[in-house]
């Protein structure tokens, strides 16, 4: 479990000046990594970001490779100890500051990819209130299956066509079939939908075979970013059983550049605890640290921006908030489950959280909960109404957190666009 | 579609004499691909298998990188003239002999490994005898769900955990819960199953938001391998709704280390055809190629190595044989769904055929099928019996395709033995 140190303090300033405003997401409490070139580069490079921009790890003589993954399987102690070698080069009066300054770009000028090469794609189902909200739609009588609240319910996704924040990707086409329908139809989908989710990025491996116990848990995580699981509702309706969802999902999802790691969030944990009345995990899901300070507080925000607002030079509509420590299931529980039964984990595995949807109706991480199945239309700012996604349609994820006495850490932006499907 | 020529000619003889054996799997009309290291290497080299050796295809000359996924890449024209060059250099005869005999290894006396760096692993579920008899077991009423007809299922699985053939593994340990429990409990898995299975190689790749129409859909597919997905019965019972198998799948699989070519299998393709009354394919899963030639006609079978047969010398039983022909949807039918919303494959992604079972109760290519989910044990020749796998059993996959007039094309074998599980 990490633990709050000097490179937390508030008062922590840092010679780049934008990194110091209260309102950026990237303060020198923060340096989240991620992967960037400049527009003549054909490989990527490492950075963490500095208020509006980002440093090149090994330009500033910090790290020897440009290889993410290799850098992710850092051991804990080590890691710390990069993140104090980048606070002391890049704060206010560091000694280092012209060596550091040579190897900053500016963020806005950079192309910043997906943070790592991701191996497997494990998607989680993280939020009661997502998975209730859903599973009353589908089982008005039974909204919640038996093993929820027993087993963290994951399953497998597609890694390869995750694409970096900022790509847009085709509504996709496949087999759906309406229940006054005989037979199914083929077509574009038409119940295209977002999910609000965290991505979890596996730092340490373990060999197969070699469960990750609940004390070791958080070793194995590198940070945490924020992931859209784009979602064709009416796809998922028909071909989901009984083995899960497959088209439905793997046309596309999307992920922020910015890995924040488990050190920068160190401040931001809060204690777990079940509502009263519902079964304590079993012991293989339980140590004392994860009770203490299991949970993180992330707020996370939707916001959609329509191309008819895109066009006025409108930044889009919030459609809703909900914050992660509300979540059934901790890191710490996904890591221990998922390896239980020998399960490797490698570095660049990624796991999603699934939709972090909060306990208000409103605070729905999709549309699906937000528009009741698509039966309720919502209307916008600009007077158009949405159910389900349109083409044109940009979908953005926020994520921050907040505390008295703390810098605010944020998580930059996780954007896509919807664009037509295409044509059979 | 690949088409028989010169090189399936059953007269072309090697001067590698052991190819020349009617009972080898690797006469010179296969050539199926491996990985294979020397004992002081690090790293893998690409071969081919030519009756008991191993050709080293650059040391032949062949290619000039043991990148096995770059190879796979290879257009179906560029595949087809590698296939005609190592014909004509291993052909009795061949002026090529020496140069070629110095790139040759004794297979017993070398590591093979997976045969390439696996991406993405789907899981499919083509048998519809499988699907049958599993869903009777669950649903006596609804044995077949709607969906079975219209959609190729599938679902998406784990690659780290993918061993190459001759590996062990730990029983699972995990969350399970019988019917007759209020609450699950924790341990060892009482239901472990080995799955018959094939696997398809994916080759030349296909960009994201671009899907590949039946017609190409051969030509993205390199080979097709034995794979067995092992699944702890119990755990995938409290586990899987409703997002499918996860635990009781990801603690292992197994692939043999050859990749039979859809070239080498050109003479055994049959026609492809459904039971008088079931439905068309959707439009988007139909060609003339597909209906004339789409099936293929591969023989597979289960081997049952217990402990105690194996330290009396015993080769094992076999449990059951059923034929990749009965499949009810083809190579070029997964693709093609699996692309249809835009999904990009890459080299080295690989679709699991799912449970290869046979029409007769006999044919059940697992051991959920066999023992009539635990409720029948059979016994063994050695006395022993079985419901699920005990620890110590191997379990032996084989395939081999034979036709008049052709030579018998061979799968080798995919070996995996089971271990105790790990104490908590």
């Amino acid at each position: 479990m990490t633990t709050i140190d000097a490179t937390h303090a508030p008062d922590l300033q840092s010679w780049v000046s934008s990194a110091n405003d209260p309102a950026s997401d990237f303060p020198l409490q923060n340096l989240p990594f991620g992967r960037f070139r400049l527009e003549a580069d054909a490989d990527w490079r490492i950075g963490v970001a500095i208020g509006d921009q980002v440093l090149d790890l090994r330009a500033a003589g910090l790290i020897d490779s440009n290889d993410m993954n290799r850098l992710m399987r850092l051991l804990p102690e080590a890691r710390r100890s990069l993140r104090h070698a980048m606070v002391e080069g890049l704060r206010a009066g560091s000694p280092q500051q012209a060596k550091f300054q040579a190897a900053l770009h500016v963020q806005a000028e950079v192309e910043l990819g997906l943070p790592c090469e991701i191996g497997d794609y494990t998607d989680f189902y993280t939020s009661i209130h997502h998975a209730t909200t859903i599973g009353k739609q589908l089982r008005p009588d039974n909204p919640l299956l038996p093993n929820y609240k027993w087993v963290p319910i994951g399953y497998h996704g597609r890694a390869s066509s995750i694409q970096p924040s900022g790509a847009s990707f085709h509504r996709p086409n496949g087999q759906t079939k309406a229940p006054d329908q005989d037979v199914p139809s083929f077509g574009p989908c038409r119940r295209l939908d977002y999910e609000l989710e965290l991505g979890l990025v596996v730092g340490r491996p373990n060999p197969l075979g070699q469960p990750i116990a609940m004390a070791q848990a958080e070793d194995h995580v590198f940070g945490v970013a924020l992931f859209n699981d784009w979602s064709a509702r009416d796809v998922q309706g028909w071909e989901y059983q009984p083995l899960g969802p497959f088209l439905s999902k793997n046309f596309a999802s999307t992920l922020s550049p910015w890995v924040v790691t488990l050190d920068a969030l160190a401040p931001f944990r809060a204690p777990f605890s079940r509502p009263e009345g519902d079964p304590e995990p079993l012991d293989y899901l339980v140590s004392p640290a994860n009770t203490a300070q299991g949970a993180i507080d992330i707020e996370l925000e939707v916001w959609l921006q329509t191309a008819q607002m895109r066009a006025a030079g409108h930044a889009g509509d919030k459609l809703s908030q909900s914050n992660y420590r509300d979540a059934y299931w901790t890191v710490a529980q996904l890591v221990a489950h998922h390896t239980v039964n020998g399960c490797n984990l490698r570095a660049g595995d990624l796991f999603g959280t699934g939709t972090l949807s909060g306990p208000k109706p409103e605070q729905g991480g999709s549309l699906m909960e937000l528009s009741t199945g698509g039966k309720k239309p919502f209307t916008l700012s600009s007077g158009e109404t949405r159910t389900y996604l349109e083409d044109g349609d940009t979908v953005i994820l926020r994520g921050y957190c907040v505390r008295d006495g703390f810098r605010r850490i944020g998580f930059g932006e996780c954007r896509g666009t919807v664009l037509p499907a295409v044509r059979f």
